[in-house]
């Protein structure tokens, strides 16, 4: 059990600033040609909330974790108020604190975490679990009002592999890894999990699991809910344990009802999920094709074929020119057709009679092999998006993404749609790039990149745009996320997406495990 | 739309008597060595209990469904009396009716069904959804007690294929197309759902869903559940819709929720699964090992290989001996090791491919190919079993399968132990067989068939041996069934599963969706 680094992020930007670099002269250049720049001054040292927790509970808590463990100083509460959406950035940045948790405690155990959700029946106190910090859906944000105080749950003790089963390839990890920490213990065995979402460097495994998380690698690992087949979890009645077998016919299977709960459900301590050898190679490569259509339907035809790499994503014809621009280009329509990304890890024998195989089907099918550069460029730059957004903020851009997911034959129309939306909420001079990044036999995700000039009140301009983006999505009969999690931000459209009996669904399973309403009041449940 | 064929079932024994063959004089020989012949008769044309339902209610349903569409003969009740386990033929021999419906009734359409719950919530009729009455649980077995009558909903009539979509490789299927209807509509379009389970010819597609059905081809085509994007489902409190992606991150996933509700949450009425175009060629081999645990181990390095055929199986050494023997090798110890049998549908090009693949590694950890030929005759006998079962049962011989699953690392404990419980329960000259027919990355199912002779009273005999495989299968932390579903047979182990909270929350989702309780009353829900 290796020790592990606390990496604390910033309060009003992604990741640790150290970690971040500032806006190249060049690239400030470009941006000031399409948007002009306005630098945005963030609010520092913006003053929390008074506490609304009585002392007395919070020593009572310090008892039971440890006088360390319970903080209520300024600088831990402001690290937990909210997660990373744009729009939780915009409040941040404006100094809007009034989301701060009134403590933050750090149990070490499930044991502890049923003690605290013990204590925090007993006294309602609303409790909000925590992970990586990196929602981006509104799920910290829960409700205050009704409750003796809101404490955040920070898993950050809880960072051990508790078991590896070599034969059965499983390992069970606890929540509060991150998904460097929870690849470093598994490397050492070997193994790795081989989930690498964007919010990978800060992102825990609880926190996957809650949300049902996608990484970049999904085409080969699968996406994280389907690398689960064990759980252990703390609610306010007790402990669920599930996960006797890799599948069964036991019921309902009440895994797929935890991942994705969101933390309303209950606190997971403990994830078991299969693993795999740790790919003795990793080899990314690029793919030009026509169009986005011409890609896309070459991506169905992996799927469909049993045929996938272990990355596969497809820029569209924006994102593909943005990614490639030089600055005198910017602006210029884009006539370069789009990007693809193929990756392949593991056995390096496995590796090539696979790339052979997914060459010979992508050249058959129009594509041009644009060799490893590509694949190497986007392999380097994958985690820094959400840096590149601080930078963007600063200068007056407005930045943020959303995603969704439909089945094949719906795509076209969706992705038009929701580009539409966003085009025509956010005015000329909006740029909304999009790719497809994880894949089924029978459907994808579409990812969408949104970059505007910021209004003088940015976060209703953002709102109203995300609202209509996610309108053209139930429109199109799509869902409204596809690994991004409910939160409070998707919340509306919940019930459009299950019906009212599937929300009546969600609240019955609510009453039942959490009859006082103390977990994340106010996330998910419709 | 092509017309259907009724096939009914036998009330007493499996399938249709016309499709059954006499035991052949030899295997008489052999089973009268073993066990000594002891000819059951069969009471003939039991009587039927009176129905417990009001005349005027059964009116009331013929006038919103037709004259036709609501049974109350004899013939008809007898034919929806339990299921088709051997305790169900057991009783079925011996004229216990006792838990026929009172009437059967058989909507044509979503809308029907939804009449016919919300008649039943309103005077308060226990419903019992009926597919193909292949169960082998006591899933069709209803509590009768406070309800004004026990209707069958016989879905019988709901036979269309509702939608194709090419592009997404996508089909809705209506609840009652039985597994060869379902087919053939399918071919029409060049596709397949690849779903052969044993009760292939019998169990209908809204079956495999509520049970969460696995097939003989699980391998290559995955089980019933994970081919299931959308569901369409009629409660007692109105319809759910659900499935707008293959996968997303919109809370929990309700659809697995649905899976395996053995129709006490609501009566599926469409179904929308995964297809795979048609394979042009199938083809079966066999493998010999020198042992079940070389087999097995060398099935866990396919499935952790990603190297699958589309069927794999293997027999212990108990199963392969029976398979193979001849007339004077029956008691002899079988040191012939064990059979697997691989199978490839698909393009004679990809089946090659995978054949030579999945080859190389059998044979470099000690498998040895047998050719076609035992692969021929597994395909030929595949649906037989059920139909030998009658014939054994006729003269004496106690005949009942059991199945469960595990991960890798506690299959040889799991196998032991459980073949052990109904040895030392069934005793001397018990002969108990296993097989290994479906795998994951990360385990198992262990698919038992055993044979005893009958005492005076078989019903106790094998509940007791039952109950002892149960309780091994619950020591060895497995499940309780990998596909069989809970029904009323699974259900005393059920808590020990998922434990008492999960218990209670299959219980608080029963009662928002079916508050009276009309639905399978006594089925599944601890």
């Amino acid at each position: 059990m290796t020790a592990y680094v606390q990496h604390e992020m910033h309060p009003t930007r992604w990741g640790n600033p150290d970690g971040a670099t500032d806006l190249p002269e060049s690239a400030r250049g470009l941006i000031e040609m399409v948007f002009g720049l306005d630098e945005r001054p963030t609010v520092v040292d913006a003053p929390l909330p008074t506490p609304g927790i009585a002392p007395e509970l919070v020593d009572v808590l310090r008892g039971m974790l440890g006088e360390g463990n319970v903080l209520t100083d300024d600088d831990a509460r402001r690290l937990r108020t909210r997660g990373k959406s744009t729009p939780d950035l915009l409040r941040a940045r404006a100094g809007d604190l009034s989301d701060a948790p009134d403590a933050v405690v750090r149990p070490e155990s499930h044991e502890q975490v049923q003690a605290v959700l013990d204590y925090a029946v007993e006294h309602h106190l609303a409790v909000v679990p925590f992970g990586g910090g990196t929602c981006v859906t509104g799920g910290l944000v829960a409700r205050r009002e009704g409750y003796a105080g809101l404490i955040s749950l920070d898993l950050v003790r809880m960072k051990r592999l508790l078991a590896v089963d070599h034969e059965s390839m499983t390992a069970t990890l606890e929540p509060g890894l991150r998904g460097p920490e929870a690849e470093a213990l598994l490397a050492e065995e070997g193994l790795t999990l081989g989930h690498y979402p964007q919010s990978f460097e800060y992102a825990t495994i609880g926190g996957f699991a809650a949300t049902r998380s996608s990484g970049q690698s999904s085409a080969g690992y699968g996406r994280f809910d389907a690398l689960v087949v064990g759980l252990r979890v703390a609610t306010p009645r007790g402990e669920v344990r599930l996960g006797t077998s890799p599948a069964n016919a036991a019921g309902p299977d009440l895994r797929q009802l935890f991942l994705g709960s969101e933390g309303a459900y209950g606190v997971l301590t403990a994830v078991t999920v299969r693993v795999r050898r740790l790919p003795a190679e990793k080899v990314y490569e690029g793919w030009h094709w026509p169009s986005f259509d011409a890609g896309a339907d070459a991506m169905r035809t992996l799927a469909q074929s049993g045929l996938l790499p272990t990355v596969l994503r497809l820029s569209d014809e924006a994102e593909t020119g943005l990614n490639l621009a030089r600055p005198d280009e910017i602006g210029a329509e884009s006539t370069g057709g789009c990007m693809m990304i193929t990756g392949y890890e593991g056995e390096p024998a496995a590796n090539a009679a696979k790339r052979a195989a997914v060459t010979g089907l992508l050249e058959s099918l129009g594509g041009t092999c644009l060799g490893e550069e590509p694949g190497r460029s986007w392999a380097h730059g994958r985690f820094h998006a959400p840096y590149l957004r601080d930078s963007l903020l600063d200068v007056g851009v407005l930045v943020e993404t959303l995603e969704t997911a439909t089945f094949w034959s719906n795509r076209d129309r969706l992705y038009r749609s929701v580009k539409q939306a966003l085009e025509t909420s956010l005015g000329e001079g909006t740029i909304v790039l999009c790719h497809i990044s994880h894949v089924y036999e029978t459907g994808c995700s579409l990812y969408y990149t949104v970059a505007t000039k910021e209004s003088a009140d940015p976060l209703p301009q953002w709102l109203t745009a995300k609202a209509a983006a996610s309108e053209a999505m139930m429109d199109a009969g799509a869902t409204i996320t596809h690994h991004h999690a409910v939160g409070t931000d998707h919340k509306p459209w919940l019930t459009r997406e299950i019906g009212e009996l599937g929300g009546s669904v969600l609240r019955a399973v609510k009453a039942d495990l959490d009859p006082t309403g103390i977990l994340n009041p106010g996330v998910l449940i419709p």
